[in-house]
């Protein structure tokens, strides 16, 4: 993988995974902003929707070994892909089931509860349902984490499976941020709270953080 | 993997998926019906938060061939690990961007639809936000099947990624059934509509469809 591109938002969890892919593999990248909210939406306009056909970030682009432009998109199929090719270190276990484990522990974030709470559904909630969006986005973080909290038990050490960082962990740390913002009260998830403590000693998630991005906005 | 048993529900899509890959796979499997909306939503009871805490369909339970009992949630992990065991039929294409792009669009169902419309979501919407819940689960099937009907056609071929079965078909299929549920035209989307019927020709299709559950009800 040459000429790494990623077109991400700063505060984008999705964007951030990847950003912790990238780095965690060693794989250096160039970061190219997409801002969310200026001008409607910079994902929405021609330039980026050629790239991007769904209006979302991130997208991952790159020139492959044999001279090819490949451009890719979802996070989770990005990560998986990041594995194959670079894969040490290894961010799934050796073990078939724990494998299994850490994309279940994974998934809960991707599609159980960041997909309910991303820019565009907070949005559609507050603008076109009237209602208030903050509750919203909260009682599924509440939700999720609940159910995340119980099911990591099975399989943590240092981080959400055992002793090696995974992609469990590459979902949850950009979670909690987004619990945060939300105003959820994290006290009921102490080892999520743990593993992400540990997380955030490692400079690839540190380097990840939105506030390091080039595109960062003060808070 | 023996004595392979599925929790889930006859119209769930999440269930459906499973199904799929289970049929395609030719595993052997016992149907254990969880009814989401009987007495409350049967997934919220002890018994199966027991099995599965965040209190979803489906979850496959096995035993593998250690003698171990095996539990797992999640869909997409669910599919992976099938994959993994059971390598052929392939439901992932060899080439390693073709499999990332057959996880893109995969994911582009998995996280970028479903999540929005399933049951607890609509029922939310409706009942908490007091609001038109086909009108917002129908926004959400059309924006995403937009882009999933723009992004396939860099690959398809007889199905989504070329002229094999794969992730990307497993997902779709379930999806256009919701999305038929709220209502959403679907003329618009010729090249999924096309690839769906392909699909349905197959037995493990057929057989994984909703009313061919024992725990079908009138429609």
């Amino acid at each position: 993988m040459k000429h790494v591109r990623l077109h991400g938002y700063w505060r984008s969890s999705a964007s951030w995974r990847v950003r912790l892919g990238l780095n965690l593999k060693g794989i250096p990248f160039e970061y190219l902003a997409v801002h969310l909210v200026k001008d409607g939406g910079q994902q929405h306009q021609p330039a980026y929707r050629a790239i991007n056909p769904m209006g979302r970030v991130p997208t991952l682009e790159w020139t492959d070994d044999d001279g090819q432009e490949r451009r890719l998109s979802e996070s989770m199929a990005i990560l998986e892909y990041l594995e194959e090719r670079v894969p040490s270190p290894a961010l799934l276990p050796s073990d078939a089931y724990l494998r299994a484990r850490t994309r279940m522990l994974a998934e809960m974030v991707n599609s159980g509860i960041q997909p309910l709470q991303n820019t565009s559904v907070v949005l559609r909630v507050k603008d076109v349902l009237k209602a208030d969006e903050k509750a919203w986005g909260a009682h599924w973080n509440v939700h999720g984490l609940t159910s995340l909290e119980a099911a990591v038990q099975a399989t943590a050490g240092r981080y959400c499976v055992g002793d090696a960082v995974s992609f469990a962990d590459v979902l949850l740390v950009p979670q909690l941020y987004g619990a945060r913002r939300l105003g959820v009260d994290l006290k009921p998830f102490p080892t999520l709270l743990r593993i992400e403590a540990a997380c955030n000693e490692l400079p690839a998630f540190q380097a990840a953080q939105p506030d390091r991005q080039p595109d960062a906005q003060p808070v």
